[in-house]
C-alpha cells in the first residue's frame, strides 16, 4: 500500500497556526493540552481506554521527511522558515496518559501532552484520531463481553473496518476489551493475538456437495474445524455435519451457524448435534450480532457457546465515533479555559484520583486519597519505562471491568461512572469563569 | 506507525481453506467472485463506488514478505506447503470493476475477480475492506454535496476518523463524492487533494485576547484567514473580527461558526459582518454537521456559505458500515450460487447495462443495449490502461450524480436505483434454483 506520512496525518490548520506561532515568536512557549471526551456515548457508562501504545510510538517517532517538507512548501501549506524548524523537530515533550484499558469517565483526561506550543499544536490531530478510535471500540468490545457473560467473543470485523488500520487496530482494541479472538491474520501477527478460522460459504459451494466440503475439512484440520452449517439449509447442515463426523471418524470441534434465527436454529442444531453423538461439538454463532443480540440470545437460554461478532465490533456501529477533544490547559504556565456555549473546558492540567467513590478530578500537583490514573509515560521525549504488554493491558482491563458497579456496565441504561472536581479544581474554574 | 504488512490483511480461515484447497489438489481451479452489496443502507438510494484505486494498488502489489510467511508457519495459520506456494504467488487474475464514482444499485456487481481459487479468496478480506469504506464514504459524500446544494463541503474527519488509513482514505472519497478540500494534509500530499484549515480554539486561547489572535492570523494569512469566532461568544466575536479588519486594513476571507445555533448565529453574525463593511467575508459552519441538518439550514436561508463536516462524513455516522460481500459466483466453468435464507446470491459472470431505464444485470457474455458498467482493469495481472486520475473520476462522480433522478437523490426517502435481470441470468438462476 502506498506509504502513509504519519507526521503530516494532520489538519493544516495546525500548519497555519503553527506558522503564526513562529512568527510571532511563541512558538517555544511551554503550553499544556488534555484529551478527554466531553459526553459518553448514548448507552455507554464508561470507556475503556486504549490506543496509548500507538500514541506513543507516533511521537517517538515524530519526524519529519524530506519529501513531506517540500510538499509542505510548494503547496503552500508552511513557509519555508516552518519548513526549516520541522526537519529538527522530534517529540521532546512529556505525555501522561491513563494506561490502556483503564474504566474512565466523561470529563476525565486519557491523555496530557506537554511542551512548546509548536509541536504539541502539530500532534493533535493524530493522537485524537488514534486514542478516539481504539478507546471506541475496546468499549464496544468491552460490552459485547458483558453482553456474552463468559462466552468467547471473536472478532471478524476485517471486512467492514475503516480500512487497513481500522481491520487491525480494531482487533488489537477488541483483544484489549476482552475478545479472545481475532480472524484479521496482520493483527494477530502484529500484536500476538489469538487468530481463529472457520469456513467460508464459498468452501461449501466449491465442494458440489456440502458432505464433501465437511469431509474435507475435517481431515485437513482434524483437531479444529468449525464446519459452516448454513450455506444451503442450517438443521440439515447440522445433519450433513453428523453424517460428515462419522463417514471420516472425525469430530468437528464446532459448526457455525451465519444467518436465521440464531435462538431457534442453535436449538434444533443443538440436537441434531446431539442425537449424533456430537455432544463436544460447540456451536459457534455469528451474522450481524450486536451486544443487544448477544444479550438476548444468552437471557433465552440459546444452546450457544461463542460469539463471532464483525461489523457491530469494529464499527461500534451504534455510536461510530468518540467524541474525544484536545483542549488547551494552559499557557506559559497560565491555567486557560475555553468557553463556548456546551463547550466550556476545565483550565489547568490534571490528575484523577480514584478512591472508591466518585472519581475526584484534581489539579496535577495535588495529593488526594486513592489510586492516580495519570502516570508519566515520556518525559522529554524518553520512555519513563516500557508500556505493558498487550496481555498485561488486557489483564487490567477484565480488572478494571470487573470492579465497575454493575449499573455502570449496564447495557441499556447505565448509570455512569461518576466524577467531582476538587476544591481546588473547582476553586480555579470558578475564578476563571 | 508499524508497518502493516498488507498481505496478511486477510482472515484467517483464507489460510485454512487454502491448505484444503492445496491438499484436495483444487487450489488451481479456475474461479469467479462478484463484490456487490446486498441491500442499500438506511435513506440510501444509490451506492457510489470508491477504492479501486487503492484495490488495484493492493492485487498488483500482492506479495508475501519473509516474516509474514515465518509468522504463518509458526502460528500454525498456514503449512510448511502452503507458504512455499505463498512465497511465489502474485495476483495473476483477472479484475473487472466499475469506474470509481459511478453510481450503483444493490446486487449490482462492484467488482469481479477471477483466478486460481487459491488466489481470488486470499484476497477477499482485504478486497471487502477497501471497497466497503470507500464505497460507504465516496456515497455518504455525495448526500453531504445534494444537501449543500451547490455550496462548498469540505472534509474535516481525521481526527474522528477509524484510524490512519481511514483519516486519508475518508479525504480521498469524500473528494471523489464532491467535496471541494480536505484539512487532513496527508491526504493533500498522497492524491494532490487541495487542503484548507483555519484556526482551531486553542489559538484563541493561547492569545490572551480573541483581537490579538485575530489580528495576528491576518497579518501572517492576509490572502486566506479564516477567523473562528466562537470561543467565547459568536456573535461578539463577528465583532471582534470586523474590529481586527479595521485594525489591519486585512479583511478576513471568512469566519467560522463550531457550535451553536447555526441558524441564528449565521444570520446574526452576517449582520455584524455586513455592518462593518464585511460583505466579502464568508460563513463557514461546522460542528457536528450532517446532510440532514445541512439540508435545515439550506432550506430555511441561513446565510452560510460552505460547510465544514468531520465526525458524519468519515464515519458514515447514520450507517457506518457497508454490507459488500464477496460471493463465489463460477467454479471451475460451472456457476453456481448460494441459497442460505435471505443470503441467495446470483450464480455466473455478470455485468451490468445502463440504457435510461432501470439497469439490466445480465451475464458477461451478453451483449445488451446500453452502457456496460464493468471494465476490464487487470488481465493476468497486468493493467489494461492507467486508472484515471482521482480529479478524472471526481468530474465523471459528479456527471453520475447528475444523472440521476431527482427521487433517487432524495435524502429521506428516496426510491432506489432500479435493477432486472436480463432473461438469461434469470433462466440461469431459475435452472439452479
Amino acid at each position: 500500500m502506498t506509504a502513509l506520512p504519519s507526521e503530516l496525518l494532520t489538519d493544516r490548520y495546525q500548519f497555519t497556526m503553527a506558522d503564526s506561532y513562529l512568527a510571532e515568536g511563541t512558538a517555544d512557549g511551554r503550553v499544556a493540552f488534555e484529551l478527554f471526551v466531553r459526553e459518553l456515548p448514548p448507552r455507554r457508562g464508561f470507556l475503556m481506554a486504549a490506543g496509548l501504545a500507538q500514541v506513543v510510538e507516533l511521537l517517538v517517532g515524530l519526524q519529519f521527511a524530506d519529501e513531506s517538507l517540500r510538499y509542505l512548501q510548494s503547496s503552500g501549506t508552511a513557509s519555508e522558515a516552518l519548513c526549516e524548524r520541522l526537519a529538527t523537530l522530534r517529540f521532546d515533550g512529556d505525555l501522561h496518559a491513563v494506561p490502556e484499558g483503564t474504566a474512565v469517565a466523561a470529563g476525565e483526561p486519557l491523555l496530557r501532552v506537554e511542551g512548546s506550543r509548536l509541536l504539541c499544536q502539530l500532534v493533535e490531530s493524530v493522537l485524537l484520531n488514534q486514542t478516539n478510535f481504539q478507546t471506541l471500540i475496546a468499549t464496544k468490545a468491552a460490552r459485547l463481553v458483558i453482553a456474552a457473560a463468559g462466552r468467547p467473543v471473536v472478532d471478524f470485523g476485517l471486512r467492514r473496518a475503516h480500512g487497513a488500520d481500522a481491520g487491525v487496530l480494531a482487533a488489537r482494541a477488541a483483544y484489549l476489551g476482552g475478545c479472545t479472538a481475532t480472524a484479521t491474520v496482520a493483527a494477530g501477527m502484529l500484536w500476538d493475538i489469538p487468530t481463529v478460522g472457520t469456513m467460508a460459504h464459498s468452501f461449501v459451494m466449491g465442494h458440489g456437495t456440502e458432505l464433501a466440503a465437511f469431509e474435507q475439512l475435517l481431515r485437513d484440520k482434524p483437531a479444529d474445524a468449525v464446519l459452516l452449517i448454513d450455506t444451503y439449509d442450517t438443521v440439515n447442515g447440522a445433519r450433513v455435519a453428523v453424517e460428515a463426523a462419522r463417514s471420516t471418524g472425525i469430530r468437528p470441534r464446532g459448526v457455525r451457524l451465519d444467518s436465521g434465527d440464531l435462538d431457534v436454529l442453535s436449538r434444533q442444531v443443538r440436537e441434531v448435534l446431539d442425537a449424533g453423538g456430537l455432544e463436544q461439538t460447540a456451536i459457534l454463532a455469528s451474522g450481524d450480532l450486536d451486544e443487544y443480540l448477544i444479550a438476548g440470545l444468552v437471557e433465552s437460554g440459546a444452546p450457544i457457546d461463542s460469539f463471532g461478532v464483525g461489523t457491530a465490533l469494529v464499527t461500534s456501529s451504534d455510536a461510530p465515533a468518540l467524541g474525544g477533544v484536545y483542549k488547551l490547559v494552559e499557557s506559559d504556565g497560565r491555567p486557560v479555559m475555553k468557553m463556548s456555549s456546551g463547550k466550556a473546558t476545565l483550565p489547568g492540567r490534571h490528575q484523577v484520583f480514584r478512591n472508591g467513590g466518585p472519581d475526584v478530578i484534581g489539579m496535577s500537583d495535588e495529593e488526594l486519597p486513592g489510586r492516580a490514573l495519570l502516570e508519566a509515560v515520556l518525559v522529554a521525549g524518553q520512555p519513563v519505562r516500557p508500556l505493558p504488554t498487550l496481555a498485561d493491558s488486557r489483564s487490567y482491563a477484565a480488572q478494571e471491568l470487573a470492579a465497575l458497579p454493575s449499573r455502570t456496565r449496564d447495557l441499556f441504561n447505565p448509570s455512569p461512572l461518576e466524577t467531582r472536581l476538587s476544591p481546588q479544581a473547582s476553586a480555579l474554574k470558578e475564578l476563571l469563569t
